[in-house]
C-alpha cells in the first residue's frame, strides 16, 4: 500500500553552530508517481552523517550546498514500491542517496545500489558496509596503503568511521590506538574492539604527551575524523613517510573558519616526507562490492563488529543530528522509517 | 699544492630569528691528511641553502641538528687533490656535502657525485642540476605528477627551486604562475622566463585575490617554498585532485613555531581531495643522474635558464646566508673559494 503524502525533513535556515531542531521543519508532501524510467523507494532508514553538515550553511561540500527549503541531505536504505526502469523490481532493497524523507524518487542514475542477499542485517549496508565503513576501508587501503607492523592512530574511534577503520588496520596486522571522548567509549575501544591503547582526549591535557606514551616511536598513519587540532597534535609524532588520511571534520564544522585550529606544525612534510590527502568515497565506487565482500567475510567471522543508536520516525532526525555533533551516544547513527521487510 | 690549514665557518650560537653573522665564527684547521679509503677534497663552491636553517638552531631537519662548533652544512662543488680511494682520482670533480668549508675529507659514502664532462658552467652542479634544480624537477614530476594543461603556481619563484620548477612546469605544458617578492623579480618571471603571470606577493593587499584573477579556474598544483601562510591562501583556490608539493618553507624557518601561521583552510582537502607532500631530493637520488641528463639538455636548448649570485670567500658565507632570507638578491647564492679549473 503506497500512502497519498510522506514525511521529509527540510533546511529551515542556513545553519550556524551546532545544528538542532530550529534548523530544520517537517513537511508533508504527495507521494510522487514514477514516471519513464523513474522507480518510487519507500525509505526504511537515514543516515546522520556529519559530514553533510557543511552543506546546511550554503556552503559547497563535495556536492553542492543545500538551499532553504531543499530535503536534508542523508543516505537511506529503502524498497522499491513502484517502478518504471527495468533494473528494479517492485520489493528490491536498495542503498541510495534520498535524504531525511520517507519516500524517494530515482530515475535509476547517481547511488543507487541493490543490496545482495548475504544475509547480514538490513543496517549493515548504510553503516559499516555503507559509506562509513567504505570511507574507513578505502581510506586505509587506497589512501594510506598501510602496511602490517604500521602504527595507525584513529581519532573519533567511537564513531562508524573511526571504529570500522581501528578494526581493519588490526584485521591488517597494524599497532591501533583509537582516540575517543569519554571513558564508556575508550572502554569498548580497548574491550570489545580490542585496540592497542586507547586514549580519552577529554581526559588529557596534553593529546600530543599522551600520543607519545601510547606510540613511543611515532606514528605511520593517522587516519583523522576529527580536524585540524588533533592534526597539529600528531604532526610532530608523524613518523617517516607518514600518511595523514583526512576522512572527516567533525570538530570543525560547526565551527566558523576564523575559530578554526590553525595548523603550525607542518614543519614533517619535509623532514619526514608526510603526505596529508583526503577522500572522498565515491571516488572508489567501482571497487564497492569487492570491498564490501572482504568485510562481510569479516562481519561473519566475528572480526568486524559496529554499533547503532536507531532513533524512530522521519520526525526525530534533526535532534538526533544535534545528538552526533555532542557524541552523546556512539556507533552509527539512524532514524528508522519503516519495518524491516 | 695542499696548504697546511684551511678555513671554515662554524655554528658559534644557537640561532634564535634571522641569521647573521655573530652566529657564526671563522676558524682555521689544519688540512687533513686521507687516510685509507679516503679522499680531499678542495672546495670550489659551497651553497647557501634556506633548508639548512632549520638545523641551526638544534632541532632535527631531515638530518640531525648541529652542535655547537660543526661546520654550517652546505653543498659543495669540488676537486680532489689527494686520494686513497680508487673510485677517485686527483683532479676528478665532485658535488658533494662538506659545508661552509675551503676543504672537505670523504670516505665515498653519502652524497658525493663526480661531475660529468658535459660543458656546462660548473656552476650548475650544484644549482640548477643539484639539490635545488632536482627538488624541482623530483618535486613535479614524482610528487605532483604534473600534466600538461595544469594549472602551476610555484611560490619563491625567483629563487633557484622556484624559477626551475616554474619552467619546468612551463616545458611540460602548464600554465605558470609565479610569485615573488618586488617588480624586479617579477619583471624576470613574466619576461625572461616566460611565465603566464607574476604576482608580487608585496605589492597585493590580498593574495588569493590576485590568485583568482590570475587563476580563474583554479589551481591544480602548488609548488611551494615559502610555507603555511601561502599554503593558507592557496588551499580554497586548489582544483579536484589539487596537489601542494612541500619543497620549502623560507617564510617560517626564522619563526618561532608559535609565531608560524597555522593553516585553517583544510576543508578542501575532503572537497576536492587535495593531496599535501613533502620532499627531500635524496630520496630521488637513483634517478639523479637520467634527470641532470633531461635538464641539461633543456640547458643546452636554450629553455631552462639560471640566475646566480657568487660570493668571494669563504669568510662572505654569514652575510650571504642572511641575504638568502632577506631576500636581496634572487636566484642560486654561492660562495666561490677557489677558481674554476
Amino acid at each position: 500500500m503506497i500512502p497519498e503524502t510522506y514525511r521529509c525533513v527540510v533546511l529551515a535556515r542556513y545553519i550556524d553552530g551546532l545544528p538542532g531542531p530550529d534548523d530544520f521543519a517537517i513537511e508533508t508532501r504527495p507521494v510522487p508517481t514514477p514516471g519513464d524510467g523513474e522507480v518510487l523507494v519507500r525509505n526504511i532508514y537515514a543516515s546522520l552523517d556529519p559530514g553533510g553538515r557543511t552543506r546546511l550553511s550554503g556552503e559547497a561540500s563535495y556536492i553542492p550546498p543545500l538551499s532553504i527549503g531543499d530535503i536534508a541531505g542523508a543516505f537511506n536504505i529503502g524498497q522499491v514500491v513502484a517502478s518504471n526502469n527495468q533494473a528494479y523490481a517492485v520489493g528490491d532493497l536498495l542503498a541510495g542517496a534520498f535524504g531525511w524523507s520517507e519516500f524517494g524518487l530515482s530515475d535509476g542514475r547517481g547511488y543507487l545500489a541493490k543490496i545482495p542477499d548475504w544475509e547480514l542485517p538490513l543496517s549493515t549496508w548504510i553503516g559499516v558496509l555503507g559509506v562509513p565503513g567504505l570511507t574507513a576501508y578505502f581510506g586505509l587501503k587506497r589512501v594510506a596503503g598501510i602496511s602490517a607492523g604500521e602504527t595507525v592512530v584513529v581519532t573519533s574511534a567511537a564513531g562508524m568511521v573511526g571504529a570500522t577503520a581501528a578494526q581493519i588496520a588490526k584485521i591488517l596486522g597494524c599497532r591501533v590506538i583509537g582516540v575517543a571522548g569519554g571513558t564508556e567509549k575508550c572502554d569498548w575501544l580497548k574491550g570489545e574492539l580490542g585496540l592497542d591503547a586507547a586514549i580519552d582526549y577529554k581526559a588529557v591535557d596534553d593529546l600530543g604527551a599522551a600520543i607519545d606514551d601510547a606510540a613511543p616511536d611515532g606514528v605511520d598513519v593517522l587516519f583523522d575524523n576529527v580536524g585540524n587540532r588533533f592534526v597539529d597534535a600528531l604532526l610532530p609524532r608523524m613518523r617517516m613517510n607518514g600518511r595523514i588520511v583526512v576522512s572527516g571534520q567533525v570538530g570543525d564544522y560547526n565551527l566558523a573558519s576564523k575559530d578554526v585550529h590553525g595548523i603550525r606544525n607542518t614543519r614533517v612534510f619535509i623532514t619526514h616526507r608526510v603526505r596529508m590527502e583526503g577522500l572522498v568515497v565515491f571516488d572508489d565506487i567501482a571497487d564497492f562490492p569487492a570491498a564490501q565482500a572482504e568485510m562481510a567475510a569479516w562481519i561473519k567471522a566475528g572480526k568486524l563488529i559496529y554499533r547503532e543508536k536507531v532513533y524512530d520516525g522521519i520526525e526525530s532526525a534533526p535532534q538526533a543530528f544535534r545528538d552526533v555533533f555532542q557524541g552523546t551516544y556512539f556507533g552509527r547513527h539512524l532514524v528508522r522509517m519503516a519495518p524491516i521487510p
